[in-house]
C-alpha cells in the first residue's frame, strides 16, 4: 500500500444526525435527558435535550434524531495497549507459568501468521473493541501495517506500532531496518484521519539502546507518543539492572528517554522514587489490570502514581493475556484493584478511573481531540444501554458504568462520526465471514497445538 | 402464607425436551456436539449427540428438540451468599469507609424498606439471576419470607434465612423469636421442590452465644445448612476477640459450631491455623472476591484453604458491594485474585474455579442434587451463547467461560425443568412492570438520599 492523502483514506461521514438519551456524560458532568448534535465527523453541541436551538437543527438540514431511552452516552473508550492479532490466541493458553506459555502454546502458534492471518486476527479485534465501545486502541505487534489495514477498514481510530526487538522479526532484519520501518509507517500515515503509527521498543532489555534512544529522537521528530513495556515484572528489572547496571525507570531515564512522549506500559514493579521520576518527567503510565493479574506479574502502584499527578490510562494488553478487549471490564478491576492493594475503599473512585479510560488515555496518545464528549471534537461515542437487569434500578449512571456495567451492554458505538457498531450489527465489516474465517485458523491452530502436545509426550 | 404441600408449590414442568449445542460439560469434562435430555423437570441424559438413542426419544413422547448452536451448556451457577433484596441499593453509595457508608446511605435506605419493597428487591435479584445463568442462590436478609415469596414465584432455586442478630429486626423482637421465626420457615419450606430455609447467624460479634449455639442445633435437627459472615475483615477479628477472648474460627469452634454443616462467608482473615481447623473440621467456606476488594475487606487464602482440601464455593455477596449478582464474573476475578495473591500464575486453574461455581456450592449448600450435568439429577443448567466476539475464536471453551465471557452471555437459564430465561426474555415473571416498580422505587430513594444530603451540609 503506498502513500495516501486524505481523501485517498476515505472519509466518510454520514449524515448529521442528534442523539438523545437519558444520560449524557458531558465535559462538567452528567446531564440528565441529555443529547449529542453530530454533523461531519464533529460534535456541533452537548447539552440538555431541551437546549438544542432549533436554528441549530436548521443549519444542519436533513439531520436524523435518534431516541437512545434508558442509556448513557460516554465519549469513545480508549484502550491504550493492546496486541491485537494475538485474539487469535485467546485461551489457547491459561493458568501456565511465562516461559512454557511462551515455548508450548505462543511460539508455536506466532510461527504459524501469515499476513493475511495477522490481517484476520486484527479484524476480530476490533470487532470486539468496536462492540465493546472502544472508538481508540494503541497497539503494539510485527506486520503491523496489516493492522493498519483492518482498522482502516472496520473504521476504527488508532496509534499503531511495529514493536522494536534486537533481533530479526518477520517485519524486518536488523536494528537499522527496524527504525526504518517504524519511520516509513509514520509517514506514510501521517495524513490518515484516524490512524497513526509511533516509535515502540519491546522493552529495556529486548530492545537495544540504539533501538530505544533513536526511537525516541523519532517520537520528537515527527510528533509521536513512544511507546514501551516497562517494568512489568520484578524479573524484568533484575534483567535490566543486570545488562545496564541500572533498573527500568532510571535506566530509559538515562538514555533521555523518560520525557512526555514517553508512554510507560504496565509500570507494576515500581519504587517509590521511580514514581517520582516518572512524575517530574511527564510520562505516562498505561495500567492492565487484568493480564497484570493472570501473569502474577504485580499489582501497579495506582495510588501512588496517581497521588504523584502521573497521567495513567488504561489497556487492555492482548487477548492471550487477558482474555478480552474489554474497558469497562477493565475499568471495574482496576477500582477494585487499587482498594484491595491500599485496604483503602476510597481509592480511586469511579469518576478516576472513568478518566483513566477516555481522557487519559487520549492524552496519553497525544490525541487531545479524543476522550471527551465537547463542542469542535471529533464524535468518538459508546452508548451504553441500561435495560439490562443488572443495571436496575439506577442510583447513578457513572456508577454503574464503572462497577455493575458489562461489555455487552454497549449498544451503539461511534468513530469519527460513523457508526460501527448498532445493536449487535457492525455497518464496516462482514461479521458472519469473519467468524467462519476466525473458526478456520482456529481449526489449523488446534492441529498445530495437538501435534506440539504429541511431540511433548 | 401457611404451610404448603408440595403439589402447593406448583410442580411446574414442560414437555421432554432435548438440547443439542456444540458444547455440554459432563460430569467427565466438556463434550463436543453433546446433548442434554430432560424430562419431568430431571435429566435423562447427558452424552455426545449421536449417542442419543432413538428408544430414549420414543419413551418421552412429544420431546421437543432445541439446538443451540455455537454454545456452551453448563451446570445452573450456585451463587452461595447473597442479600437479594439490596439490590435496590446498587451504585448507591460506592468509594465509601464502612461507617459513613452504612450511616449516609444505607441505613437510611433500609429504613424505607417496606415488605412490598423487600418483595420487588428480590424480584429484580432473581431477574437479574436468571439471566446471568444463577440457577441457586443462598440469601440472608430480612423478612426472607418475602424473599421466599419472589424466589417462589420466579422459579429459581434457594437456601434462604433471616439473619440473626443479638437486638430486634424488623422480623422480630427478641433472640427467642429469631430463633423461633427461624424454625417456623424452615418447616414451612420443608416440602418446597426448590426452595429451604437455614439458620443463620449474622456474624460471632453481632449475634449473641444462645443464637450460635441454638441455630446451629437447629441446623442439625431440621438436617440444613448453617450460614454465617465470618472472619471478612481483620476488625471483625479484633471485635472477637475483645468480646469472647478468641478470633472468629476458635470461637465458633469451640461453641461447636464449627462442623460440616457451618458454611463460612468471606473467610478472609484466617491464619494459618484457622484455615487447617476449617478443614479439619468439614467446615465449607463461600469466596465472595468482588465484594472484599469494593470494601477493602482483604485477599481470601484461597489458594492456602484449596491446599488443605477444604470445599470451597462462590458468591457475589449483594449489590450494595459488589455490585452485580453475576457469578461468571466472580469466576474471572477469583481465579486472577488468586494468581496475583500468590504471585503464581498457575494458582487457581479454570477448572477448579468452575467447580467452585457449581457442583461445590452445591455441596456447601447441602444440594447434593445441584451443581453437575447428570442423569437422575435435577435439571438445573445454563447456556453460554458464543456467537460474541469476545469469543472468538474458541481454543477451550472452559477458558472462555472463567476468562472471557459475560453474564450476558448467557442465552437460556433453567431450573427444576423450567425454563426461567430465555434470549432477553422472562417467562416466568413480567420484567417491563418490574422495571417500571424499580424506578419507581428508585425515585422515592432518591428522595430520602436528597433530604439526607441536605441534612447533613
Amino acid at each position: 500500500m503506498g502513500p495516501r492523502d486524505k481523501q485517498g483514506f476515505g472519509m466518510n461521514h454520514e449524515s448529521p444526525l442528534l442523539f438523545t438519551a437519558r444520560w449524557v456524560l458531558g465535559p462538567e458532568g452528567v446531564i440528565e435527558n441529555g443529547c449529542v448534535h453530530i454533523a461531519g465527523g464533529r460534535i456541533l453541541a452537548v447539552c440538555p435535550r431541551e437546549d438544542v436551538p432549533a436554528s441549530l437543527m436548521e443549519k444542519q438540514p436533513g439531520t436524523e434524531h435518534r431516541d437512545l431511552g434508558e442509556a448513557l452516552i460516554l465519549p469513545g473508550l480508549v484502550n491504550a495497549h493492546c496486541h491485537a492479532p494475538m485474539t487469535l490466541f485467546r485461551g489457547a493458553a491459561d493458568d501456565m507459568e511465562l516461559l512454557p506459555w511462551l515455548e508450548r502454546r505462543i511460539w508455536p502458534l506466532e510461527a504459524e501468521l501469515t499476513r493475511e492471518i495477522t490481517f484476520l486476527g486484527t479484524m476480530l479485534a476490533c470487532a470486539e473493541m468496536a462492540a465493546a465501545g472502544i472508538t481508540c486502541f494503541a497497539d503494539m505487534y510485527v506486520w503491523s501495517n496489516e493492522t493498519a489495514r483492518a482498522v482502516h477498514d472496520v473504521g476504527l481510530r488508532a496509534v499503531l506500532s511495529e514493536g522494536l526487538l534486537g533481533f530479526p522479526t518477520r517485519s524486518y532484519g536488523s536494528v537499522e531496518e527496524s527504525l526504518a520501518l517504524t519511520r516509513s509507517f509514520m509517514e506514510e500515515y501521517a495524513a490518515h484521519p484516524r490512524i497513526s503509527f509511533a516509535p515502540a521498543p519491546h522493552t529495556a532489555f529486548t530492545s537495544t539502546e540504539e533501538q530505544l534512544v533513536q526511537s525516541y529522537a523519532l517520537s520528537k521528530e515527527l510528533d509521536s507518543p513512544w511507546l514501551i513495556h516497562a517494568a512489568e515484572t520484578a524479573s524484568e528489572n533484575s534483567r535490566v539492572l543486570e545488562m545496564h547496571g541500572q533498573r527500568t525507570i532510571p535506566y530509559l531515564d538515562s538514555l533521555g528517554c523518560l520525557g512526555e512522549r514517553a508512554v510507560l506500559v504496565h509500570a507494576v514493579d515500581l519504587t517509590p522514587e521511580e514514581v517520582e521520576i516518572i512524575a517530574a518527567r511527564g510520562a505516562k503510565i498505561v495500567h492492565c489490570p487484568r493480564s497484570n493479574w493472570k501473569l502474577a506479574s504485580g499489582m501497579a502502584p495506582v495510588h501512588a502514581l496517581g497521588a504523584a499527578g502521573v497521567t495513567m490510562a488504561l489497556g487492555t494488553d492482548g487477548a492471550a493475556s487477558n482474555n478480552s478487549l474489554d474497558i469497562l471490564g477493565e475499568m471495574r478491576a482496576a477500582a477494585l484493584g487499587a482498594k484491595i492493594r491500599q485496604m483503602d475503599p476510597t481509592a480511586l473512585p469511579a469518576a478516576e478511573v472513568l478518566a483513566m479510560a477516555t481522557r487519559n488515555g487520549a492524552a496519553a496518545l497525544r490525541l487531545p481531540g479524543s476522550g471527551m464528549l465537547k463542542p469542535g471534537q471529533p464524535a468518538d461515542l459508546c452508548v451504553l444501554n441500561f435495560a439490562g437487569p443488572h443495571l436496575q434500578p439506577c442510583h447513578d449512571p457513572l456508577s454503574h458504568a464503572v462497577y455493575a456495567a458489562q461489555g455487552s451492554d454497549v449498544c451503539l458505538t461511534m468513530v469519527d462520526g460513523r457508526i460501527v457498531y448498532d445493536h449487535g450489527a457492525f455497518p464496516t465489516l462482514d461479521y458472519p465471514a469473519l467468524l467462519e474465517a476466525g473458526h478456520e485458523v482456529q481449526a489449523h491452530m488446534r492441529k498445530v497445538l495437538d501435534r506440539k502436545g504429541r511431540q511433548e509426550r
